[in-house]
């Protein structure tokens, strides 16, 4: 009774597929897998099915799931098979590609199934109401365009009610917060698929957001012992020759562009051009370690298909850094990137962290010597309990180039998401001839690696956007304060008070338009302003404000000098409260 | 005898091919214009010229000069023309390229040049001491690479042996502060060929200045009513064909990359993008003025034998800004584009600052109403007076789509450079059909004008490289301090002076390397580093600096703190000097 829940949406979506062929009869059957919160079965359908139909379905399916109805196993030859399944197109093709030898069917209340299991044992371990249909969709037979085109009928699956309705909820949740319509909302960014998909336009208040992000971030990489370098967007194929990209990249690059007699390539990624700079100086030890970093925008090929709002884009910066140190230093300058990382990640908000460690992948594909693969895991490793941080080992799963932690932090709504990758390179270094000379006189080969610490600028952006729902810390805001004069009298005040907000360095403005009091008070709360500053006859006289926190609350009447101190006061620490 | 300099050196291009044919007998002359510090002649010699043999040229140019032989014009008819230059297979290319009509020839001292002149009365109003020599070098004859290659001789010619002297300590304090010499000498910055040409690469020390610079930027321009956006460096062909630049511009853009079935274009410059923002919500007259900014690496194609340091790249990033305005607002915007840029350039150090304005060109390629042209015409006009600058005009010098103003400022040795340029666009509003709602209700056309203050930021930095020989302000100095030890007793008090000038943002580093306190001094002072502070016995007990300002004042011993201050108030007022 405790199958794993990939096991239950699994046999769940067998069950699925019987009951679409009972309300279908004659309808093909292709696959039906599980997936990340439930599974799909995709069809060849004797009549659409709409999502009017679902509850039909989903009554079907609890019928059969209250038969209790065994899951059995039953091995075949790949002949029987292919007899059983004589009338299954699909399932055919899928037999025909199998290797000859027995080949494993499950049953279940008369529908067969080819299937490599498990399944529960009866469809009784499936819970009738932690289930819901969720769309209908086409999908190509094998993904490819020249293949028929089936119907994919997805569904949410858990292991009990209440899980099926928190996700709901919590999608419910996501729904409200989608980057892209908060986007629009607050006028944040925009894209524009007739001048280039998956491109982001930031607009004015996005602007805003991402100077204050940056100015932060560069503020915080020049005390933490960083240099900020900035490097051209293309480069010339002699340089992604030697960098090893146009070997084992190339599909990710855009195609190149002529100029002179030469071929260039728009940058999927900083670390050759970084090289560069470190190669055109002789670098002794005493020099070491180097941080450099850059935020430095990228280009890489995504199909169109993938693209979604600012998670998925062609064009993102990445604020990326490379460390270039010796193997004695390689154990400290690893701690170090990771308690750099989490003090971001804690400024910003997130409190629940988790690192994933990816060691050699298997086979002869990896370069570098054991010695270093050793070495290199051994300190992110260190780095990680170091910082008492929860961690997964995921064995096999570095680069070729080298072993990485990334960092995931959970969001508002616990949904999980990658910001950080710290990455040891083993390549590069040995394509470029990169060197030092230590402190024996002789020249070595120094360690390099590449880190981000928040990805990208752009699909951060989306992950916060999302995870404050837009309702960002002042520092971050793009707007600090309206002012509201409750009639078109105090509009002088309203002014008088935006001046002072502004000579204080504060974003703020006074809403003098035609509206009434209280659509400018609700407009401002929509934008998610921190602040809105309601003044009247008594704050004219008085020479204060009274303030409406964002989410509610209303600050007792106070001086504007006190709410500059307040304000200033919230920013300088970075505070995630109003 | 008062003939202008042009005038002048265009005889002297004659008096140089007398003397050429002269020394070298038989040689064929082919283009002798005057240029801006003097001339060239194109000649194809029966015997090379090496700068060795400069001396004799000029001895020879000297005494033709001294014979004072007359200047004297002619014309005759194209087929006697061509009798007379039988011999001189490029000149009787360049007459039979000429119109049927009488053909000018200026003939001295038995030398004939077809030549339209004019030319000065004697070879002796030609000083004798004001010309020289310059150089050497390979040309083909009308810059075609398939044909013949000539030699061309180039010279300085002044007026006065006073002016060449000038012009001459002019060059030579030039080539002392040329970009490329300071940016490896500083390691500011570098090129490199094999990765493409014309693209910079900012190392470390280049990144603080160009962060300190983008700061204030990004200051100034919100302070001044600026938003600050952020776009894409490629664009789908939609987005240039609509703006018209793959019409009007696509000799300067790179070629096309395929992205799915599309083509991208690098883009040449940031308007179209910003355009798209502007159409992507509605607008109404009380939104009105928008004036959007961006930091905007833009790519353009220029030959590469054209390339120079950071003085003309292919990549650049434009301090951009587009201002969107109704007819009422331009007299006012432009106004306050111009105090904005002058005051930005006096913040700089410039004091010699001149204005060029463009008007309509001829024939009617020209975009937009007359009246358009006269109304901005006249803002452009009213806001240099407005500042009192001194200005010329550039009749017929504005692009098609709009006139402009562009605003040069004098270096430290004299060199103007064109940083801001300010400029109407009639094109694209149209093309990309802009509008915003007036108050009456009625959907109209903005203007728009582009504006870069100062140029672009590669360009900037060089220009401000070389008129500051790399002695940057102190807001603007990759390093404000470097802290030198008498000997290594006090390398731990100099580590203290370090940690406490880091604590109050200063850049500072102490030097501990093994070198002596003189080298180390002779070191951060050719590295232009703005205060070298001395730590001995006495400082450490005294808790002082010994501070050497950059220039070489020294300065009373003063507590560590009292140097923190003054530094910080520099820094404040981003003072020019120390």
């Amino acid at each position: 009774m405790s199958a794993n829940v990939e096991t239950i949406r699994h046999s769940a979506s067998h069950v699925m597929a019987e009951a679409v062929l009972r309300l279908r009869p004659g309808s093909k059957v292709a696959i039906g897998p599980a997936i990340d919160d439930g599974f799909y079965y995709d069809f060849q359908l004797t009549e659409p099915i709409r999502e009017e139909d679902f509850p039909a379905i989903e009554k079907e399916m609890r019928k059969i799931i209250a038969s209790g109805a065994k899951f059995e196993r039953r091995e075949v030859s790949k002949a029987d098979a292919m007899k059983l399944f004589a009338d299954e197109p699909f399932k055919l093709e899928l037999i025909e590609g199998l290797e000859e030898g027995t080949i494993s069917l499950y049953e279940q209340d008369g529908f067969v199934d080819l299937c490599r299991g498990p399944h529960v044992e009866s469809t009784r371990e499936i819970r009738p109401d932690a289930f819901k249909l969720r769309s209908v969709a086409g999908a190509y037979w094998r993904g490819d365009e020249k293949r028929p085109m089936l119907t994919r009928l997805y569904a949410y699956c858990f292991a009990s009610k209440a899980e099926l309705e928190a996700h709901l909820k919590m999608l419910e949740e996501a729904e409200k917060r989608d980057n892209r319509r908060l986007g629009k909302e607050l006028d944040l960014f925009s894209t524009h698929e007739e001048a280039g998909a998956g491109l982001v336009y930031w607009h004015p208040k996005g602007g805003r957001f991402r100077v204050a992000l940056e100015n932060w971030w560069r503020d915080e990489h020049y005390a933490n012992g960083y240099e900020i370098l900035f490097t051209p967007h293309i480069g010339k194929s002699w340089l992604w020759e030697t960098s090893g990209h146009l070997g084992f990249y190339k599909e990710s690059m855009y195609s190149s562009m002529k100029i002179d007699e030469d071929d260039y390539y728009l940058k999927p990624m900083n670390c050759p051009f970084h090289i560069m700079i470190y190669n055109s100086n002789a670098h002794s030890y005493r020099d070491l370690p180097l941080r450099w970093a850059e935020l430095g925008t990228v280009y890489r090929y995504e199909r169109s298909g993938t693209l979604h709002g600012l998670m998925r884009v062609r064009g993102f910066t990445q604020d990326d850094a490379h460390i270039i140190c010796t193997p004695a230093q390689i154990g400290d300058e690893i701690a170090e990137v990771l308690r750099f990382s989490l003090s971001m990640h804690r400024t910003l908000g997130f409190k629940d962290i988790k690192a994933y460690l990816a060691t050699r992948p298997a086979g002869d594909g990896a370069v570098g010597a054991p010695e270093m693969w050793d070495t290199a895991l051994e300190s992110l490793r260190k780095a990680v309990e170091k910082e008492g941080l929860a961690y997964e080992m995921d064995e096999g799963g570095g680069a070729f180039y080298g072993p990485k932690i990334d960092i995931k932090v959970k969001d508002a709504i616990g949904r999980e998401w990658q910001l950080t990758t710290i990455q040891f390179d083993f390549n590069e270094p040995e394509r470029f001839d990169m060197t030092y000379v230590d402190s024996d006189g002789q020249k070595k080969r120094p360690y390099m690696v590449h880190r981000a610490l928040l990805g990208s600028i752009e699909r951060f952006f989306g992950v916060y956007l999302e995870h404050t729902a837009g309702a960002f810390p002042l520092w971050l805001s793009p707007e600090h304060a309206v002012v509201v004069p409750v009639a078109p009298t105090f509009d002088e005040y309203a002014k008088a008070v935006e001046g002072k907000l502004r000579a204080a360095g504060l974003r703020a403005k006074a809403d003098l338009s035609d509206s009434r009091m209280n659509a400018k008070i609700r407009d401002a709360q929509n934008q998610k302003v921190p602040y809105v500053l309601v003044v009247g006859g008594r704050e004219a006289e008085e020479g204060t404000v009274a303030v409406r926190v964002r989410g509610g609350e209303q600050l007792p009447p106070m001086k504007v000098e006190a709410f500059v101190e307040r304000a200033k006061a919230k920013l300088a620490e970075k505070a995630l409260d109003l």
